[in-house]
C-alpha cells in the first residue's frame, strides 16, 4: 500500500457544533482510519456551529471512502460535502482559451476581427515571417499523442490521454509562459500521425510528443524532424533523458568520480531508456549497460530493435549481473525490478537512480544504507527526477531563438544548467537536482538553450 | 475613400506644453487632413507639460501616416509614440492558453499532473463519456481553415489565415464562454483536410469550418457529419443564413410581407448564397431567384455545380433582369453589384441586405430613399447582419445539449431567436436585428437550439 499522498486526497466539508472537543472527535476519527491529515480551514463560524473545511490525504481511493465513512459516523458532525480532490479539479477539464484584450465596443471588433484582422492577414500574406510577430504561432506548442502509452497506464487511447495533456499544459504555461495545447489524435499510424501533425503545423511553434508507445515513437520524431523546422521533442525520451543526465553530473560530482569512467546499468530499453543513453553517450559515458526483460541488451541477442542494437554489450546476463561492480544504476522500469541483494553488489559509492512511476525499481528505504546517493521519480522523496525541470525551460529556449530543431547538443546544455542550479554548498546527497517550483530553472534552461542554438 | 474607422485607427502619446490652445493645435492638425478624433487620455500631468494618448480613426494606412506627420509637424509637441492599433492589439497574438487552477505545491502538481491525472484517465478509459465531465472537450471547439477564402482577400494561405481565426476564438469566448482554438491546415485537399479533423476529433466537442473555398466547403461539411456525430458548422454559410433569415422575418414583419408570398432575389451563389436559400426554404421561402456573376441562375444553363443546379429557376437573364419586381434583395457578392436603377425597379416596400464586404453591393446612401428597409454587414451603418448574432449560441446550445450535429432545424431555430430579440416595440426600419453586443443573444440563441436537440 502507498502512503497516504494528495493524489487520492479527499476534502470534507463539516457543520461541527461550537463545544469543546468537537473537532478533536473529527481528527481522532480520521487518525483511526489512517488518513493522514492536511489543511483544516475555517469557512464561517456561528455561535452555535463551526463550519470547516479538512483536507485529508488516503493511499487509495477505498482509503479516501473509509475515511469519509468515518468522519460521517462521529457523532454530532454534519458532512456538508465530501468530495475526491483530484476528480474535483478535474471537473470541466483545466485549461482555457482566453483572450488577451477584451472586446468591448464594436471599435474593439473592427480591430481583432473583421475589418481590420485583415490587414493583419496581409501583412503576413506579403511577409510570411510576419506570423511570428502577430499571431499566437510564436509562442504556441502542440501536445500530441495518440494514447498509446500514457503514464504507466498503457494504450488507453486518446480521450483518456486528454486530462494528462491539459496537466502538460498547465505545465508549460506555469513554468514557461508557452500556450501549448493538446493534440489527441484517434490514430496510432505512424504515418497519419505525421501527416496530422505537419497538416497542423501552420498554427504552431513546436511539437511535443506525448505518451506514445516505443518503437513507434522514434519514427514519429524522425520523420517529424524531417518535414518541419521546428522544434519536435518527444517528452518520454528527451526530458527524461535531460533530467537524469542533470542529475547524474551533481550525483558523480558529489562520489568524485567521472562520467567516462564510471560503469552505467540501466533497465528499461524503451523510449526513455535510449534516450539517456544516447545523451549520455553524447556526454561522456563509455561503459552502458543496457538491460531489458529479458536480461542483458547483448550483441548475442537477435531480438532486438535497431535502437536496441545501437547499445548492445558484448556480455549476456541478467540484470543481477550486469548490476555486479557498477558504479551507477538508471531505471526506467517497473516497480521492484532490483533487489537489495543488487544493490549491495555494486561498486563502492553507488548510485541509483529508480524512477519507474509511482513505485520504483526499489523502495529507497530498502536502498538507501547501501549506496552513496538514491533518486527515484516522486515528489515525496528527496531527489526528485521530473521532466518539469526540463521541457518547459527547452521549449522556451528554442521558440525564443527561433530554433529549427531542438538538437542533442541543447539537450546537453539544458542537462547542465538544470545541475548548475545546485550549487556547490548545496550539493548533498538529498540534493542533486533543483526542486520542479525552483523559480529560475525555466530561465536558465531557456537561456542556455538558445545560446546553443546561436553557435 | 472610405469613411475614417476604428480599422486603421492610430495611436498617438503626445508631450504636450502646459500652455493655453496647445492641445487645440494637435486637435487642428488632426482635422486639417480629416482624421477622426476618437477618445483622448490624459495619462499624466507635470506643471510643464501634460502627456496625453490620442486616438484617430483613418480610412487607409497611407492616411493613418498622414495623420501622424500632421502631429508630429505641430511645432513644440514632442511625439513619443506613435501606433498603428491594429497592428499594435496582434502584437504576440490575441489569445492564450491559461490554467484554470494555479500550481502551487507538489500536492498541486499530485492532483492535476501525475500521479493522479492517472485515476482520472482511468475512469475515462473505464467510461468514455466520463471525458465531456473531466476535461475540457464538451466546451471546446477547433476552429478549422485552409486559408482558401480568408474574408474577402481570397486563397492567403493557413499562416495568413490564423489572425482571422484567433480573432474567431475571441468571439467565442466573448459571447459564449467557448473555447475555441485555431486548426490552420497547410492543405486544401478535401479528405486531407476531413481525415485531419476526423483524427483531432477525440479532443473537441465540435468544429467550426471557417474561410474554405466553394466547392469544397460543402463536400468537407457533409463527410464530416457523416463521420463525426458532433456539431459541425460551416460558419460562412450557415451562421450567415441563420443572420440573414433571422433580419428578413423582422423586416417583412415591418412591411407586412408573408415569407411565403415574397420574390426573393439573392446575388452571389456561392457558399452564403446557397446557405442563405437552404434555409430560407425551409422558412418557407416560396420564389427565389439566384444569380451569379454570369446572371441568373437558370436550368438553361449548362455551367451550374450540383449546389446551384438545386436553386436553378425557368428564367434567364442578367441580375437586372431578376431584380424587377422583387420584394427582397439579398447580396453576398461584390461592392458595386447593384445600381440605384435596378433598386428603383423593386417591388414597393424592398428590403435591399447588401452584404459584401467591406464595401457593400449598394451604399445603404443610395439605396435608402428608395427602399423600405437597408441592411449591410458594416457597423458604421444601421442593421448590421453580422455572424456573431448566431455561432457563438449556435454552439453553446448544441455543446450543452450534446446535440450530435447541427441540423438546419436547429438553424431555424437559432435565427427565430435572434429575430425574437427585438420587440415590436422597437422594430423599426433602423432596427430589425439586435446589436452584437445585445447582453442576451447567445443566451437565447443556445436555448432555442438546445431545446431543438431535445426535440
Amino acid at each position: 500500500m502507498l502512503t497516504p499522498n494528495p493524489s487520492f486526497s479527499v476534502a470534507l466539508e463539516l457543520q461541527i457544533p461550537n463545544q469543546p472537543g468537537m473537532l478533536a472527535r473529527v481528527i481522532q476519527a480520521i487518525a483511526s482510519v489512517q488518513g493522514n491529515l492536511g489543511t483544516i480551514d475555517l469557512l464561517n463560524q456561528t455561535s452555535q456551529y463551526t463550519l470547516r473545511r479538512v483536507v485529508v490525504n488516503a493511499s487509495s481511493e477505498t482509503h479516501g471512502q473509509e475515511i469519509m465513512a468515518a468522519v460521517a459516523a462521529v457523532p454530532e458532525i454534519r458532512v456538508l460535502k465530501s468530495v475526491d480532490r483530484t476528480f474535483d479539479l478535474h471537473e470541466g477539464g483545466k485549461i482555457t482559451v482566453v483572450a488577451k484584450q477584451d472586446i468591448h465596443s464594436g471599435a474593439d471588433l473592427a480591430m481583432a476581427y473583421t475589418p481590420g484582422v485583415g490587414r493583419v492577414s496581409m501583412a503576413i500574406a506579403r511577409d510570411p515571417e510576419a506570423v511570428y510577430r502577430y499571431t499566437m504561432k510564436g509562442h504556441t506548442v502542440g501536445i500530441v499523442t495518440d494514447g498509446s502509452a500514457v503514464l504507466g497506464l498503457g494504450n488507453i487511447g486518446p480521450e483518456a490521454a486528454l486530462p494528462v495533456m491539459e496537466g502538460k499544459a498547465m505545465l508549460f504555461k506555469k513554468f514557461a509562459d508557452i500556450d501549448a495545447f493538446p493534440l489527441c489524435l484517434a490514430t496510432q499510424d505512424v504515418d497519419e500521425i505525421v501527416e496530422t501533425v505537419v497538416r497542423l503545423a501552420p498554427g504552431f511553434g513546436g511539437f511535443n510528443l506525448e505518451d506514445i508507445s516505443a518503437p513507434r515513437c522514434f519514427e514519429i520524431e524522425r520523420k517529424l524532424k524531417e518535414r518541419l523546422a521546428m522544434p519536435i521533442f518527444h517528452d518520454d525520451q528527451h526530458g527524461t533523458a535531460i533530467v537524469v543526465l542533470a542529475a547524474l553530473v551533481n550525483a558523480l560530482r558529489w562520489v568524485n568520480k567521472s562520467l567516462d569512467q564510471v560503469k552505467i546499468v540501466l533497465n528499461g530499453a524503451g523510449a526513455a531508456g535510449i534516450a539517456i543513453m544516447q545523451l549520455l553517450q553524447l556526454a561522456g559515458a563509455t561503459q552502458m549497460i543496457a538491460c531489458d526483460s529479458k536480461g542483458i541488451v547483448s550483441l548475442a541477442r537477435t531480438d532486438l530493435t535497431p535502437e536496441k542494437q545501437r547499445f548492445a554489450v558484448s556480455e549476456s546476463g541478467s540484470l543481477a549481473e550486469a548490476m555486479v561492480g557498477a558504479d551507477v544504476f538508471i531505471g526506467v522500469s517497473v516497480a521492484g525490478a532490483v533487489s537489495v541483494d543488487m544493490v549491495k553488489s555494486m561498486a563502492k559509492d553507488g548510485i541509483v537512480f529508480a524512477l519507474a512511476n509511482p513505485i520504483p525499481e526499489i523502495q529507497p528505504e530498502l536502498a538507501r544504507d547501501h549506496v552513496a546517493i538514491m533518486a527515484t521519480g516522486r515528489s515525496d522523496y528527496p531527489n526528485q527526477i521530473n521532466n518539469v525541470l526540463a521541457f518547459p525551460g527547452v521549449f522556451r529556449g528554442a521558440l525564443q531563438s527561433r530554433a529549427t530543431a531542438i538538437t542533442p547538443a541543447m539537450c546537453l546544455a539544458a542537462a547542465q544548467a538544470i545541475a548548475s542550479l545546485v550549487s556547490p554548498d548545496d550539493l548533498s546527497p538529498e540534493m542533486i537536482i533543483p526542486s520542479v517550483f525552483h523559480p529560475q530553472v525555466a530561465t536558465v534552461v531557456a537561456a542556455a538553450v538558445a545560446e546553443q542554438v546561436l553557435k
